[in-house]
């Protein structure tokens, strides 16, 4: 097992109906900010919802945060932060929305004068020492942003991670019943982010670290049973409650904790959003696959365990169990209507050197759990992942 | 799954030599009581690497805190937190020294004359509405209490739960070499405490949480897989590594959030080590598979799940499995050379008596997942058990 440090504050308050806790969540006096993206939220009653809970409360109203939130709308809800004097911000919406929020508190109290500067920091954290509490009230289950202190924002045709212990929500109200609107590709694109979070912390090389591995295995194998069910049985109570869970404990830090970890997949997946507009999971769905084909020796032994343990493939050659996890994670994605390659999207193989050139424009050359994936590499993906 | 709420504050730092690390966790101008056991701590060498990391700190002891750490004793160094205007408790040891500096925070910390008041609350929180920052440098894995608000202090021949949620400790240094001179018999205990600390999260009646689930069982099957290697082989790092976290993880809340859980087990146990001065887990042992014979049919669905899952038991009818199921838990705990009868320590039938009253004595007489183990069912069990 790695060393690691493992610390998430974040309050969970789960269960139907638990909006109205946000009286007692949210100090009395507090001028909140709740900040949502369309009209989702107002055509369901859910903005209705939060509004009476606060009552009492000076509230605000930021909306528009699009998918994929971009850097010039959040600057402006930092804006009023300032110019009102708000002291609480409260997300309602899924991952965008979520870290849309994060990214306004850090640029409301950034010091420098170009809020830019706080795109430039990757994974590391950015220099923003203080914040105001965040709230969120999860609608969409996938990014694990209300657990974690990581955001994802979009500006100038790229996406930037953003990361600061000040972004971890003080507390993050789950509701599965929320989520039980949401169009159905909106939910195989939160089964299928879960998934693929989940096994870029696992499908790397071994440490010995079977906590990790196990957890990281039953949330896997959990997403699959209930994977197809969930979409086709919006109102089933424990089918989503399992997904909301398994969604937020994919991204917190848990399974992270003490391994070695490989986001090339989201690292590539992110220039193709940015480039063509494809929903973040569906970029994903069409990468991993290629990813594992292209790495299949220098990931062997964790694609083996994957085979193994998740699929229960235990006959054939070590290439064999490889293949057919392959292949299983491939029909997994394609039974829940999400295509596993780039065609599908229009794109061809003139697009390959536009992706390879944006990947090499946004600094990253250098990807995998060992920092040996050059762009030579992920060229060879997304040509497989066509 | 049921509602639930989750907030584990606690930061985890874990590996080799992050001893070192508590001069950035304690502030430099702390006057810190460190709190610790017997002399294994000074004799391996631990409480010097402590002391020279807090170098320039003004450094109080507190030695003394024994296994089931008394009331008596504790409530001497809450004196010393008040006499000395101290501001950081450092925990360096196991269950028994945690929980005792948990409750020394709270009874300093306490308006109320009489201190044994708090030993009053159950598993509700106490009223104490402030309290120290608490460290833990961990030498023993077992009991969870690094990273959850609970303790348990003796006090009068009882065994008292104490919870508050000023008891998470700040940070827990998780340092598995630190318990690599343990002695074998201590760490069985530690193996069998999680082991079961799970169970009594996990064996109750479904309600369709397959995160929690599974990630109990993958700690289950982790705990067969090293148990008995790790007693054998105390110095290999990441034998030792995978208990420490699986301990951790086995009582922080996390598989516990959204199930019932039963405590029987513990209650039980309890009432034997304040009688008999049984070592904890040892109780524990004995109590488990007799309590499962006994309430088979009302964990029958559970228990199943269990043979299936963690023994791999995919023959015969329910009751063969459930059979087979308690037979390889005992066989087991016997590997470890953790005895599975109460009767290897002395217990007789007119023991029985004893313990039943006082099981009623302290109010112990409605227990299980749901309420409905009676003093009657808590005697065959121990009958069971013998």
């Amino acid at each position: 097992m790695l060393d690691f440090t493992f610390h998430n504050p974040t309050k969970i308050v789960f269960g139907k109906d638990k909006i109205e806790e946000l009286n007692s969540l949210i100090p009395e006096d507090s001028r909140v900010l709740i900040l949502y993206g369309g009209g989702s939220i107002k055509k369901f009653g859910t903005l209705d919802k939060v509004k009476d809970a606060l009552k009492g409360r000076e509230i605000f109203e930021f909306s528009g945060i699009e998918p994929n939130p971009k850097y010039e709308t959040l600057i402006k809800a930092a804006e009023i932060v300032k110019k009102e004097n708000i002291d609480f911000l409260l997300a309602v919406g899924g991952g965008s929305v979520m870290d849309g929020t994060k990214f306004v508190n850090l640029a409301a109290n950034y010091d420098g004068e170009d809020k830019t500067d706080l795109l430039n920091y990757g994974f590391n954290p950015v220099p923003v020492s203080k914040g105001l509490p965040i709230g969120t009230v999860v609608t969409l289950p996938a990014t694990g942003s209300e657990m974690n202190g990581g955001a994802v924002i979009s500006y100038n045709g790229g996406k930037f991670s953003v990361r600061s212990p000040l972004s971890f929500p003080t507390f993050s109200i789950l509701d599965p019943t929320l989520t039980f609107t949401l169009p159905k590709t909106q939910v195989a694109n939160g089964v299928v982010d879960t998934y693929i979070h989940v096994l870029e912390q696992y499908a790397t090389y071994s440490v010995d670290a079977r906590f990790q591995d196990r957890t990281a295995e039953g949330i896997l194998k959990t997403l699959i049973e209930i994977g197809r069910d969930t979409i086709d049985n919006p109102t089933d109570y424990d089918l989503r409650a399992n997904l909301v869970w398994c969604a937020t404990m994919g991204l917190n830090g848990l399974i992270a904790a003490g391994v070695p970890q490989d986001w090339t997949t989201h690292k590539i997946g992110h220039e193709l959003t940015a480039l063509y507009g494809i929903d973040h999971a569906k970029t994903l769905a069409a990468i991993l696959p290629a990813l594992w084909e292209v790495r299949r020796n220098e990931k062997g032994s964790k694609l083996i365990q994957y085979a193994e343990r998740v699929w229960n493939i235990k006959e054939g050659s070590d290439d064999e169990k490889i293949d057919l996890a392959i292949r299983k994670t491939r029909e997994f994605f394609e039974s829940l209507d999400m295509p596993t390659h780039l065609s599908v999207y229009g794109l061809k193989k003139e697009d390959v050197d536009t992706v390879v050139n944006s990947l090499e424009c946004h600094g990253m050359t250098n990807l995998s759990e060992r920092g040996d994936l050059g762009l030579n590499i992920s060229r060879k993906i997304i040509e497989k992942a066509l």
